[in-house]
């Protein structure tokens, strides 16, 4: 039931300058700081705290295997030592349903905003792709708000599919309080 | 990869009345409520609204057969409809992690006020444990805040250890930030 670790190739689809490698515990803090950070402010200190909140450590934690961080060559922190928040590039937590056999799940992604049009973004997405077909998943999904337009273009350029929602916004399936009350979300998958 | 489900027996460890089951998406209003309304006002809205968020839908989409809800007989709804708020008495979230073979992880229990010493908290921690035994888990842990001291009490009462934390706090291992910023947990393991 558990997923064995497999070496991280940085080359493949990463841009050059990045070292990739599995999340730990340990990183929990500079994770939770990009999720204030990153996001120009998005949503104010109340949508920070939304995203914090969406990242407890039990992902770090137990998800590690299916879930990836990149940060710049040669700022990596050795094993338990805290990163430099500079060295943080790119993370993407994701795991494998265990009610869905076909299904593997991307929580969360996030990219420095200096490197938005980098390919860092695909990279993650192409490499956790790689990871479910490797546990022998042939869907992928994940979820965004209706107001991330950038993430619901981005998803759609990454070849998933927009499920139709209660009601539709801009054209767009959008299920209501989907992650609880206020809480919209659209809904993507996309087949291996 | 995935769970195989197996029969709910309402029966053995559950108080007479009660119907087991695994939850479904289509319950996430009805546990949003109750992250509402079961906690007296813990915290205010803030409160809520971060118990709320502890539990995206995703948890009832992707660990079912790891989770458990209790209902009162005879108000269990059929397949697809929306649960009457009453008929909900309790309710446990629950994972087995795809980082550590050994561990299964509990991530939510909740137990209607009025139920508060049926011993339905009981037997859903019971019954979680021979799921986790069956899934060739060894070990089950769980968090809570230091200031939940009859979490604190009744995780002990139910054979865990608190593990030490980076303070101490009424002789309570504490970890600070542990969550995220402010957000201190003390850890709880227990073998199976």
């Amino acid at each position: 039931m558990s997923i064995r670790s497999c070496d991280l190739e940085p080359s493949g689809p990463f841009p050059p300058g990045v070292t990739v490698r599995y999340p730990r515990p340990s990183d929990h803090a500079v994770l939770q700081g990009a999720l204030t950070d990153w996001w120009g402010g998005q949503g104010g200190e109340a949508g920070a705290q939304q995203r914090r909140l969406l990242l407890p450590r039990l992902f770090l934690q137990h998800f590690s295997e299916t879930s990836l961080l990149v940060e710049a060559t040669g700022t990596a922190h050795p094993e338990g030592e805290p990163t430099e928040g500079a060295a943080l590039r790119a993370f993407l937590i994701g795991f494998l349903s265990q009610t869905d056999p076909e299904t593997a799940y991307i929580h969360f992604v996030a990219v420095h905003p200096e490197e938005q049009r980098s390919g860092l973004g695909r990279a993650l997405y192409q490499r956790f792709f790689d990871v479910a077909r490797g546990h022998g998943r042939s869907r992928v999904r994940a979820i965004t708000s209706p107001e991330n337009r950038n993430s619901i273009a981005y998803h759609t350029h990454m070849g998933f599919r927009i499920e139709p929602g209660d009601r539709t916004e801009d054209g767009v399936g959008v299920w209501t309080d989907y992650d609880g009350p206020g809480l919209d979300r659209v809904s993507f998958v996309r087949e291996l």
